[in-house]
This record gives C-alpha cells, structure tokens and sequence, in this order.
C-alpha cells in the first residue's frame, strides 16, 4: 500500500536528516510533529542561546524556523531529493521567552524545483501560545549526489 | 576629548553586549574588528554547527550576520540606548565551508528609530574570501530601562 | 456610541486616503472590503500594467498588495495618525493573470510604533481563486503634521 | 569578433524587453543604462505615480526596482533564455521625491538556476543623489517556449 506508506517513509527521511543537523542538537532543538506539509520544531529558553538581554537569539529562533519550513518542505519533495534554503525572511513580533519556543512550518506553495514556505514561530508562557515570529522562505529541491540529499 | 573618545566607548558598549550574548558563545563565534558603522563576527565550521549536508547552517550564518548588523548599527546609537533587531533577510548564495565564515556588518541608512544594516558573509579558503550570503536587517533603537540595554 | 462608529470612521478614513494614492488610479486598482485590520485591493490585468510576457507586472502586483497591507494596518491606527511602509518582502508564487487579481491585507501584530501585516494575492479565474503570491511588510504609525496624514 | 557583440546584443535584448513593459510606459519609466550586470531605471516624481502624501508611491519605486534588478540578471543570462522575479524584499529609507527617481540594478551573484541582484533607489534633488530605497531579489533563469523569452 504505497499511498500509506508514503507519509511514514517521508516522516523517517525528515527525522533521519534533522539528526544530521549538528547545530539542532547543539541548540537543544527537538524534531516534534512531523506530517506531510508540516513539521513542528521547538526549543527551551536558557542562557546558552540567549541574545545580550536573556532573550533568545533571534539567530536561534531563526535557525528553528528555517529548519521547519525545510523539512515541511522535503516533506512534500519526491524520494531521492534534498532541499536546500536560498532564502529567507524574518519579521520578529515580540521577544522570545517563556516555557518553550516552537515554530511551526508548512508549505504555502511546493514546486518542482521551488517551494515557499511559513514558519509561525509561537512563545508558549503557562499554556499559551503566544506569535513572536513570521519565517517566509524559499527552498530549493536539489538532486540527492555526493552526499547531498535530504 | 570627548570625538576621540566616542568610538572608544562605542567599542566597549559592543564588545561588553556581545559577551552577553550566550548564543555567540554556544556557537563559538569571535567579535573581529569593532568600528562605528562597521562590525565583523566570525566563525569556524565544525560538527557543532552543520547542517544535515556537512556545511555551516543557515541559522548559523544567519545568527553571525543578524549580530554584525545590529552591532553595526548599536555602534552608531546614542550611549543609553539598546538595539532590538524587527526583521532581516537574507539571501544564501553558496555553501557555507572554508577556513573561516566573516559576517560584515555595515549600517546602510541610521535613522532616529530605525536603522537598516547589511551584513555580506564571506567564506575563506585558503586566504581568499567568497560572498556566500547576504542579509539585510532593520534595527530598533530601544530606551535602555529594565535591563534591556545595548 | 463611539464602540459603534469606529469600524465606520476607519473605513471613510481608508477610503478617503486610497482615493489619494494616484498611483491605484493609475494602475486602475479599486479599493474593495474595509473592515478593522482587513482589507482588499483588485486590478484587472490589461496591457497597461503587464511585464514583457504578458503577465501583470510584479510591481503593480505588488503595489496592490503593498497598499492592501498599509491600509490593513491603517485601519486600526488611532484616529489622526498616518502609516508609512518601512519594508516589505514579497514571494511571487505564480504568474498574474486572469479575469481579476485581489490582494487581501490583514494585521499580523498590531504595535504602537511598527505593524507587521501580510497580503496574499489571489488570481481569479472562471470564479475560482488561486493564490499567487504573499507579501510581508513592516508599517510604521507616524504622527499626522504637515499634511502627512492617512 | 563575438566576445565584443555580445554587451551590444545583451544590451538589445534587455531593451527590447522593456519596450514590451506596459507597465514602464504607464509609469513613464525610461530604461537609462544597460550594461553587464548593471541596469539603470528612471522616473520623474508625478501625482499619476504618488501615494497618499504626495511622494512617488512604494509600488512604483519597486517597480523600477524589481526591473533594473530583473534585467541586470538578464543582461548576464544565455540567449534565448528568460527571466522570472521569484521573489524580492524592499527597505524604504526616505520618502521618495525630488526631480528623477533612478534604481540602479547589478548582480550579486550570477547563477545557473537562480541570480541574485540588488537595486539602489536614488532620489535626485538638485543634482545631489540621495539613496532613498534598497531592494534584494533572487531572478530565476527560464528557458525561452512559447513566447516566454526575454
């Protein structure tokens, strides 16, 4: 049953690809909902990744945000392909702080060889969450070769 | 004299501000050259900081070149005040590997409220520098008041 | 009832600026739904506002979009105040052509000195509506002197 | 002696190109400059291209932007290829008047698939150049079917 097997086959790729990423795990950052489409990405507030203020670095908010709507979009992207940001745009809405900072990517338009793609990036203080950030970005689908794929 | 003395303590405000910056640190980036409008952060590739492809990740690069923009332009505020980033964009152009990645920020238009700064990141390899991304950011003046200075 | 009047005020208030723009004249966009951070622009594509094959211009794409995002933000300005764009970023997502194109620009955060607002662009084609593109735009509240209102 | 033709027949290419711009004519753009890499675009300040207060409207000046930029990247690509904004982020750092608006487009980086170039907007007041907006775009090589060429 291809159909079904499909979104598990694309949600291993995203997960096996995300534990490659060295800077993930040196931020704290952890995979969480991986869907087709969409792809949830979060991280704890602490001082290893605060900016001058105690906030957190609006380099690590991004680099979550980019991650997410990279891998919402090889989600999407066929077998053997790997994706690749060409650029990316960040509005900041308010500081990042609170229990956890989690963006969440999803796939406004996926092409063949380009993809859009939005992070809303959410501060979550005592069960709320709370908009603090809006990723828009341009992914590339390159050809899996030499070790580049996924 | 107070002119030969300003770019003096706009030195100091940038490099005391950058060594609060947790993630800079976490990241093992180094504050280069500090001059008024000017700021270079750089960084070394390594595991810590790659992403899933071996190269340097984007949120890496960006962090660098979003700090060398604010710095950039932090350099050139009123003693008192703090800088806050509202957004940036940033175009990648190549890989991120080499030697050595350089964020070059450099304040474009300084304004009373909002100041716009670009930083060009440059890969070096074997003494010579490549353009591999380019960022543009618009930086906030902020009254310095509960801790939220520089 | 002042809770009441309100919508209606900012409305006129929008209205009265859009008939302003000569630009929208120009481009022979109409000003469509006004509501409180919600509003709609549309053009017709014609000769007069296409790019070399054809297709609406990208920059009378995004002027629509652009001033379908100010007067968003606009909207839900206090009264005597005018909105300046201070950047904006726009994601071209499929080439503009049809019957109709309408941007639709909605508050993302409402600040007391900069909104983030953001337009999605729809072509309209035999009544369906396919989304062509998605602008982010910072806007800033300016005070009203000197003939710089709205 | 072909190296020698080819800025002459870029330089033809591009300006055949704008010609079929309807939207430059309406705005009554003039294509000034064209060399590789490097475009130049002018309009005079008129109240058919204004905005609410009188200055040269946002989505004009990205218009001859997003233009010079396009065909800068142009100017650089093969015969018989075309090219496409995929998307382009604008800071406006002074409000446009004066007696000329030139936007002044040159490549950053030339790639197969994807360019990426940079307008600077002047303002031009009594013989004194002011830069009054900076624009990013990523331009996209396509090839040249169906009339989509140049």
């Amino acid at each position: 049953m291809a159909n079904d097997a499909e979104p598990v086959e694309s949600e291993a790729r995203v997960r096996s690809s995300f534990a490659k990423q060295g800077l993930m795990a040196t931020l704290g950052a952890t995979l969480e909902t991986v869907s087709p489409g969409v792809v949830e990405i979060a991280i704890r507030p602490r001082p290893a990744i605060s900016q001058q203020h105690g906030f957190v670095h609006a380099g690590a908010v991004t680099a979550i945000a980019d991650s997410a709507a990279g891998y919402a979009a090889l989600s999407l992207m066929p077998p053997g392909t790997g994706v690749l940001s060409t650029e990316f745009k960040i509005n900041l809405l308010a500081p990042a702080s609170g229990d956890r900072i989690v963006a969440r990517g999803r796939v406004v338009k996926a092409g063949r060889t380009l993809t859009v793609a939005q992070s809303e990036v959410f501060a979550e203080v005592a069960g709320q969450e709370k908009l603090i950030a809006l990723l828009t970005a341009t992914l590339m689908t390159i050809a899996a070769r030499g070790g580049i794929s996924d």
